[in-house]
């Protein structure tokens, strides 16, 4: 039997789409009676503190998100694997966003705008993508489809991650030691990381300091797709105001809604999205965990299940 | 003998450049002195009305600018060849250009910028690019280099254009009789044609109103990186109040440099850039009138070579 428990999002549709697609593979809500020795698989979004109570045959806890960070801080998590979800809808969807604003901030976006509003028209070309160096942090699932469709746009591209990616056509950066170089080449820097002790806080003002000075007008520019918690939004609040950066894109935020009174909703330079860059769908949704419970009941193993020690 | 008759960009860098490549052939330059009988070959950018004056012996009139809208409209241009300039770093510059504007309206930055203003977290999610049909008019190497690189950004694509061209992974629409089922399907609407008097104020009011409505939240979008005399301005300033167009990319305008008494400055969802998507840079062109130059003086044929009667 599969218990949903998913908690912001519209978990009476979830349930009707799988129960049509699982049947006759039973499926239950929260809300609903049970007994909780039943329950092989919980499918989860936001769980509370009692989500787990009780499930001692659970198989393995199927997770609405790709990010799993908050998920494994849950004081109760059972000790069976956790699935993320690995959703190729997702990953267009990101990279749509991360296209969007890489490439805003090569065409000067935040120059011209500014140019428009004083009614100037001040001719000044922006470098072609090609003399422009994006610098993808994080190379799993979404950092490797953003840098598929940034390559043929054009740019120069270089990767940072934990462990070696070789891509094609992609200068790859491996680990705390090589940090430094890839910052000092990258003129627009897209943080797809997942968010682990070590990667807390890594877009602060130190690192936007190391990034490469002088080829984009107005600063280098960042775009966090990834996790509030990678970002000190006092120091982008520092950086843009005195040229340490030139542009930031920011989807997600220490605390979200972004509080009425953070100042970055006032800067002309951040471009603030309120966390909307990729949603899950329910359709891919349904299609992946509908497959996932059905090959392992099959006998076999789970996929993309999340790694604890490494946080993702 | 090579005459460089170039107005408002630097002809003195250009004669030193092409000076040093095309050695020991001659360059000179309208300032200097020289036979009219001695020049086989003038390069020209804004000509003035006495540019061709003399000249009997001239075998090719070469364009700095790859749109010859203009120049054709010379009452003395004589009756040779006129090559235009075929630049690959401004097809690049002109596609980084389309590429920004594009994804900008596709991830719905208008409506999120006006929320930003607000300080209103409201979550929408933007289409997927597959979900959103790009509508490219003029297919020649501008506008095939731009849906080379939507492409693998996952657009549905569809072009309009003269004469068919076979695209993969574009659904061709041909000449005036498909022009409304082309604008149909199009959520945002890349201009890339030639200025003539059958494309002069194609859009206009009428062709907006035939765009798809109701994908794009907000209306449809155009991008127009071709000629200013492709639009007609007070049609926009109309369509986007009224929201027939949910937004406007314009490089280009009626007017050049725009006239401070314009609307369009003012108006949020009009993105006004001062004709800065692409330039011919003076490397590419010193490359390729080096080349077409040495080639045909060799007794090849000239390429690129404009048809007048068709206008480009």
């Amino acid at each position: 039997m599969l218990l949903l428990h998913l908690s912001d999002v519209d978990e009476a549709s979830w349930a009707e789409k799988l129960r049509a697609a699982l049947a006759p593979y039973p499926v239950v809500r929260q809300s609903e009676p049970f007994d909780p020795n039943d329950i092989r698989y919980i499918f989860v979004w936001k769980p509370k503190p009692d989500a787990f109570d009780g499930l001692d045959r659970l198989k393995a806890v199927l997770s609405l998100g790709a990010g799993v960070d908050a998920l494994l801080k849950h004081p109760k998590l059972p000790n069976v694997p956790v699935v993320r979800f690995v959703d190729e809808d997702l990953s267009q969807r990101m990279s749509d966003y991360v296209v969007a604003h890489v490439t805003m901030h090569q065409r000067l976006y935040s120059r011209f705008r500014a140019d428009q509003k004083a009614r100037r028209w001040n001719q000044l070309y922006p470098p072609a993508s090609s003399q422009t160096a994006v610098g993808i942090m994080g190379m799993g699932v979404l950092g490797q489809d953003a840098a598929s469709r940034l390559k043929p746009l054009g740019f120069a591209l270089r990767s940072w991650s934990r462990t070696a990616k070789a891509i094609e056509g992609v200068e790859g950066f491996v680990g705390p030691d090589q940090l430094d170089a890839f910052l000092a080449g990258t003129d627009i820097l897209v943080n797809l990381l997942p968010l682990t002790p070590e990667t807390t806080g890594i877009l602060n003002y130190e690192t936007f300091g190391k990034l490469r000075h002088g080829r984009l007008e107005g600063g280098p520019a960042i775009v966090n797709a990834a996790r509030g918690g990678h970002q000190r939004e006092a120091d982008i609040v520092r950086a843009l105001a005195d040229g340490t950066l030139g542009a930031a894109s920011l989807d997600v935020f220490e605390t979200e809604p972004l509080p009425a009174e953070s100042p970055l909703w006032d800067i002309e330079n951040c471009y603030v999205t309120p966390h909307i860059a990729a949603i899950s769908s329910e359709t891919a949704g349904v299609a992946y965990y509908t497959r996932i419970i059905a090959e392992h009941e099959a006998g076999q193993p789970l996929i993309n299940v999340v790694d604890r020690a490494r946080g993702y």
